[in-house]
């Protein structure tokens, strides 16, 4: 079974980018013409019509990027807020990347004790057993490459994921200095021995992956840390050295290209690689941003992509 | 807007008792016949039987408690976990349990970055707007009465979770110190200031819920304090005297009457109040821990609750 991390970098070499698309669909950043196509013919509740607007949106952004980018990342706050028609919608976009060549990372920050991590961990990333006997069907749920877990419960709530890591050749990232301007609430805390939360969580997060490292030097446990935050970024770096990163906070909320350049590096050393850089909304919304008719969203997000590659090699 | 711990404190007085049923339907423990009965006529997906065979035990469990407990508590791993089809049981899960008259508690450990915890809140606690103009919509998604969330990204990913909850007279419970063996891992780690993290994050939760504090001297922001950690439970009901405690880790996970004693108190120091204690698999399961023939499985939970209730009523 290959390492997710060995497969993660070999995606990133055959892109030539270390770019991860956000698929965070807002409802009202949805072009009108996909809404009214949705609703066309009354045959969807209107939950169902979003949803169905949503899933074409995003296979438009998915076939406008795919040989630009190794991976993708649906956030499911935005499907979920469309109750299970939006959890129709997360399945079959998660479905569809995969069928275009992406690796998928289902951004779902989920965590819990250890027997209910469990029924997360295989949701996300294995297989689910139902019935007995004759009647017995085991069959994956979301089966996205990568999910993002939280690490407030500790180590019960992450082994199981780890488990179906080992199983499936999956990866989780795990949140560690998160890039929204009130993390330090928590994570900035200053310890006994003088270490902040964040720092004690990348020796956790570390000590988590270290039986599980790939070829290149990587563990399939990840972590995430924010692109505002380059000087903890930087620091994280030293302590998790075989930990990829999976970077937000690149763009809409601030960070800069100059600023995820530290969150590179670990692993075998070879340059490109250890971070995965992530733009929702600079990518998704990029027809308004750019000035482009909404008809073009798909243009609008390759030359999005296009500009973001140029301003990470200025960099790495 | 009635303020969401005056709504709890009335159900725990209408029902007697501060007992929450976990709803947390693992498939191989539902009854046979209940899943041949899902099977049957071959209309349903495997995943759809399974959510069916679950939403049918659910409410043989909810008609068999209601007049004994205040609210449940719906473990959303446990269908999320048959994807959408298993959220759409969610959905009719929680719709149920309201019609019954109880109260519901999402737990779903949800949280996020402030744009994104925006979204979550909406689907759990609030409204959710869609389309614009002649088509607009606005429609509750899971209309939960509260939700768990987690803290590990500040005060950001709980704003937006408390502004729904002042809006539609809704409640959440903060993950402090949870029930889980490794719990310690983050939340014991010790402090500069000698102060251990879920200490600090107990004074972070009692000031989170400080502006909204109901007439009976609760919070709507309250607290998540498992049962197996009766020390640490006993220091946060100090730090945190105006937060309704969820606890769970009763039963299964070990915890007994006298642990969930300390949990009790706060607001304006009726007894019986402060606390509402969760059972999952010690009421679910009952028909197995007490010996009923599986069709039985409401009497064996009915029968289970009133257990509880009298020892509970032992030690507070």
């Amino acid at each position: 079974m290959k390492n997710f991390a060995d497969k993660l970098v070999e995606a990133v070499k055959a892109k030539g980018s270390a770019i991860c698309v956000g698929l965070d669909p807002r409802i009202d950043k949805i072009p009108k013409f996909l809404k009214m196509k949705a609703m066309e013919g009354g045959e969807h509740t209107p939950f169902g019509a979003a949803a169905s607007a949503i899933l074409e949106f995003n296979k438009g952004i998915i076939d406008a990027v795919k040989d630009l980018v190794p991976v993708v990342k649906p956030q499911i706050a935005f499907y979920e807020i469309f109750g299970h028609e939006g959890i129709k919608c997360y399945e079959e976009t998660l479905k569809y990347a995969k069928l275009q060549g992406l690796l998928t990372i289902a951004d779902a920050k989920r965590n819990d004790i250890g027997s209910t991590a469990e029924a997360y961990a295989q949701a996300f990333l294995g297989e689910v057993k139902i019935f007995e006997g004759d009647d017995e069907v085991v069959s994956p749920v979301f089966d996205a490459d990568a999910v993002t877990v939280t690490p407030y419960l500790g180590w019960d709530g992450i082994k199981p994921f780890v488990e179906e890591c080992k199983k499936y050749g999956k990866g989780i990232f795990v949140l560690d200095k998160t890039s929204n301007p009130s993390s330090g609430d928590l994570q900035d805390l200053e310890m006994k021995d003088g270490k902040a939360v964040y720092e004690i969580m990348g020796h956790l997060i570390d000590s988590w992956g270290a039986n599980d490292i790939g070829e290149n030097g990587y563990s399939f446990v990840g972590a995430v840390t924010g692109a505002t935050f380059p000087e903890q970024a930087k620091r994280l770096r030293e302590i998790m050295p075989n930990a990829y990163f999976l970077v937000p906070g690149y763009g809409a909320q601030g960070g800069k290209a100059s600023d995820v350049a530290v969150c590179f590096g670990g692993g075998n050393g070879e340059k490109g690689l250890g971070a995965i850089v992530n733009n929702s909304r600079g990518i998704t919304n990029a027809y308004e941003i750019l000035g482009y008719p909404e008809e073009q969203y798909p243009q609008a997000a390759r030359e999005a992509v296009m500009k973001m590659k140029m301003d990470l090699a200025s960099v790495i």
